[in-house]
């Protein structure tokens, strides 16, 4: 489908919907890039879930964003259950602003919602030639380390740099070992997970995305990823005043209030120590990484970006693919 | 072995070496915090390997340590080699300086050696009622995503903060799957090391730590570990100035120059956004977690930093356990 054309549908179901026409502006654009980077778990699969909400005001279609400055390099947000897309964008960019005055920028968002990809924020920060680590909770997804229930969420760690090249260095990373998105439209397809990323309630391994997500998914080295997670919670949720310990809704199962998301957003000017021989010493590390000897079958060692941003040029120009399924549920959507 | 008269013998072997009374001081206190936690690996086992880089002068044994200011937030440290421990211990402080008069510290140190465990500079923070995250690079252990050679350390990723209980939360997790000392003590004393977490340098699986050592260890997580190594490499080295991209030299093994580690130390008050209210959640947070259905064969579920603050109080009286390995080579030190 034409970009274009998809985009105005988009804004329009959200308006539609009740979403004022700049947050509707902002969030289609973001979840547009979310279908260019690869990452349909969260692009147009996400769409009836934001309406839903937006129709039973559990995302504020006209909120009052409050962003209190505590100092030069610190902010705190009152998202004020904005659509999480349009928080972290004023989110981020506080801390750009910060971290531009002051070479470091601490940004805590409250009262938010699923923002999409940590990916979109530390872009618009690499972009300004700054680094940024990019935290936010999320509904339950992951049974602690000792536990057989569910309560961290899949809690991705995001950082991004400037690389020296044209396409960033940006890690996106949640600490389930897959993304939950990539179940829930599993689910919808009715397609099968792969194993060993999931268990069923009873605890047991389950490769049935419905099952999976009534039980729990794995973290990413045991009792390692099951800290990390804990780390992000208590750093979003816990710093923030947002909701956490299993307390975040569930944006497509739980509409019995806002969702409480909270960010933390750290962007720190690269060049603080260095100066300008960050980018070629960033340049230097990068290339010596992908001279080493490959492993058997690896064409190219690639640094964490590289993959998405291909994706999103490859699909740029050869348009986004949408499965029937979920082309029908947008159909739906425009039609009211 | 009373652990009065080992310190003593510690900062007296250090002496000897040449290194100056100050830093013998803290470098022994901090080596048998290692042993009391029940890191034998970061403890007496290393004794050796500092005191042949000290004789060299690889470590510097009276360094002229530089603080720069760059803000009253940031501050950029030269350690001029200094042994790890009074490095980190400088940045440590200065970044729990700089955040109680901010709200936010972020330190960078280069030419600094190996460190130890980085809970030892999480704890100082927490000890002052602040978060921290600790970072630190290391000599090549684990080969990046698609490639055969080793080039990121270790890299541990190490977060602390008070946890409204009298344990800190103090998560510190090595993006290999065991940590290197383990290998190395394994390897000391004649150990084999579980299968699943090295490959020998032709690129198979190997239980054997010699040459897990000439191999290279698996990251946690494939990808996504060793994503967060090499984000771990960036902060640390290239960022502060310190070496990285495989340049960190091995203590162990390389004896033709300084180590040039780089560490990074962020601090920030936790009470910058929600004030008092911080410590309650936390606790609360906590609670929630503890109070989970538990898996089959679990007591407790413990939260980071539990179990190594529980083995530290039963070291603590018990004593430490000595293999004859290590006390020979110990008193061997001693004698000269």
């Amino acid at each position: 489908m034409n970009l274009k054309i998809l985009k105005k549908n988009l804004k329009n179901i959200f308006i539609k919907h009740g979403l004022n026409k700049s947050h509707a502006e902002i969030s289609s654009s973001y979840i547009i890039k979310a279908e260019l980077f690869g990452a349909q778990s969260h692009g147009l699969a996400r769409m009836k879930m934001y309406c839903d909400r937006i129709k039973k005001k559990l995302i504020n279609p006209n909120p009052k964003i409050k962003i209190k400055k505590i100092s030069n390099s610190i902010s705190h947000i009152d998202a004020n259950n904005a659509i999480g897309f349009v928080a972290a964008d004023v989110g981020i960019r506080q801390a750009i602003f910060n971290a531009k005055k002051t070479g470091i920028g601490l940004v805590g968002i409250k009262n938010s919602s699923h923002y999409g990809l940590s990916t979109f924020y530390a872009e618009k920060a690499v972009k300004e030639n700054l680094t940024a680590w990019c935290y936010t909770n999320a509904p339950p997804a992951i049974a602690p380390h000792g536990s057989k229930k569910t309560l961290f969420g899949t809690n991705p760690i995001c950082f991004g740099t400037p690389s020296g090249n044209k396409t960033p260095f940006i890690l996106d990373t949640s600490m389930s070992i897959i993304n939950r998105g990539k179940i829930r439209r599993a689910e919808k397809l009715g397609y099968k997970i792969p194993p060993g990323v999931a268990l069923d309630k009873l605890g047991n391994p389950t490769t049935n995305a419905k099952k999976a997500i009534l039980g729990s998914q794995l973290p990413i080295a045991s009792f390692k990823g099951s800290g990390l997670a804990w780390m992000v919670d208590i750093i979003s949720g816990v710093l923030t005043g947002a909701n956490h310990g299993g307390k975040v809704r569930d944006p497509f199962d739980d509409l019995t209030g806002p969702q409480n998301v909270g960010h933390l957003f750290i962007v720190i000017k690269p060049n603080i120590f260095i100066g300008k021989n960050y980018l070629s010493q960033i340049k230097r590390n990068i290339k010596t990484v992908k001279r080493l000897p490959k492993s058997n079958r690896i064409n190219k060692i690639l640094y964490p970006g590289e993959s998405k941003y291909a994706k999103y040029k490859k699909n740029l120009k050869k348009g986004i693919n949408i499965p029937t399924n979920i082309l029908k549920e947008i159909k739906k959507l425009n039609a009211i």
